[in-house]
């Protein structure tokens, strides 16, 4: 039998490509994304799209409300910063930055796995084309899958027969935009299904002009490729 | 200004002790509790009560589903241990036991404190007592600690000028029921108001025979003193 992973899937490009690439791996894969309250909740349309697709042997859809949490552009009445074309060179955490998201959802993720019997987990986290969020970083991914192993009883019985319960994957968190293009390409990913934007238009359609929007777009260009999801995302 | 600390309520008698604590220390308590799915949702109307007593500056109660992920007695159909007298002996983590649910109430917390301004999250896990549950030993909350360092912007700043964002406080985690039940009277904690029960009945009322009814009456008749909680936890 095939081992499991719990792969987060939000609907935007990297996390396709992390699902087709686990696919690739021989997991079976558990999808899990996340109705959190984001004004971008569209994605989730493109999530489903996108599991259903590759094949998956489960798809939890779980609603967690971080706007009572608030204090991010994505989840509170913060404006999302638009046309920063520098935003790759820029030295900030932005205001798009959602308090301890990726440790929400990691902690969703390890109890599903734990749950489900999967001994893996992958997310679509990326450090190297700029996005100045903390929980981004292999340094942050290496201690949070520590604590994993220390908070779990698979993690305990594991570790009282010398091995560990939990492994993490994160396979774009070195890559550029540009690779991230390739590699879906080479995998098969169906862009198309796929949005990327923190402020999409009352029909879904990408704004063009936050980060999100930017940093997609510098990607395709930058590997010479048509992008044929965002504008296209809702169809 | 008083220092801001998240405090986990979950209408038991030990967290009762740590807001408590908490607050003779100095600190102004945000309380957040979870409506997870649990058997035992009597304790969120606990909580309540405890919190409006204790007096704190935000009361935030969140739903969270455990039920879609199960595997515990807690959150699925499985049934509760009743009359496990030995309960402090045994050398197993119990099938109470939630998948990453410390884990997933500590990470809502750092986010709730991240984006409050809360220096401090408090919570009231114990492992002398037998419990059995692995996150709720030291080692667990001393990797979650390092890794919540890492995974916020708070974490971040602090870092880079020598300090530490996040300090969590687990005042009972090395307390036997009875010193708990000694340090609570000592702080005017009011039992009266808390249930420490896995499966109530449908009233309300605490089963008396799982291994939290039989933990708590171990404590106080150890510290001899009369419980003037669980059986009037609905009043």
């Amino acid at each position: 039998m095939a081992k499991r992973a719990v792969v987060l899937v939000s609907g935007g490009m990297d996390s396709a490509v992390v699902l087709a690439w686990m696919k690739r791996e021989g997991f079976d894969c558990i999808a899990l994304s996340f109705d959190y309250g984001q004004r971008h909740r569209v994605e989730l349309e493109c999530a489903r799209r996108v599991v259903a697709k590759c094949g998956v042997i489960e798809h939890l859809v779980t609603k967690i409300d971080l706007r009572t949490i608030g204090a991010s552009a994505l989840t509170a009445d913060i404006a999302v910063p638009k046309d920063r074309v520098d935003v790759i060179s820029r030295q900030e955490i932005p205001v798009t930055y959602v308090p301890a998201r990726n440790t929400l959802f990691l902690s969703y993720a390890l109890a599903l796995a734990e749950s489900r019997g999967a001994s893996d987990i992958a997310l679509g986290v990326n450090a190297i084309d700029y996005s100045g969020y903390p929980d981004c970083r292999p340094e942050f991914l290496a201690a949070f899958s520590r604590m994993a192993n220390l908070a779990t009883r698979a993690g305990v019985e594991a570790t009282a027969s010398g091995g560990c319960a939990f492994h993490f994957h994160a396979p774009l968190v070195a890559l550029s935009k540009c690779e991230i293009v390739k590699l879906g390409a080479e995998l098969g990913v169906d862009f198309a299904m796929t949005i990327s934007c923190y402020d999409p238009t009352s029909d879904g359609r990408p704004c063009t002009r936050c980060d999100a929007c930017h940093l997609r777009a510098l990607g395709f260009a930058e590997a010479q490729q048509v992008d044929a999801g965002q504008s296209a995302a809702t169809r």
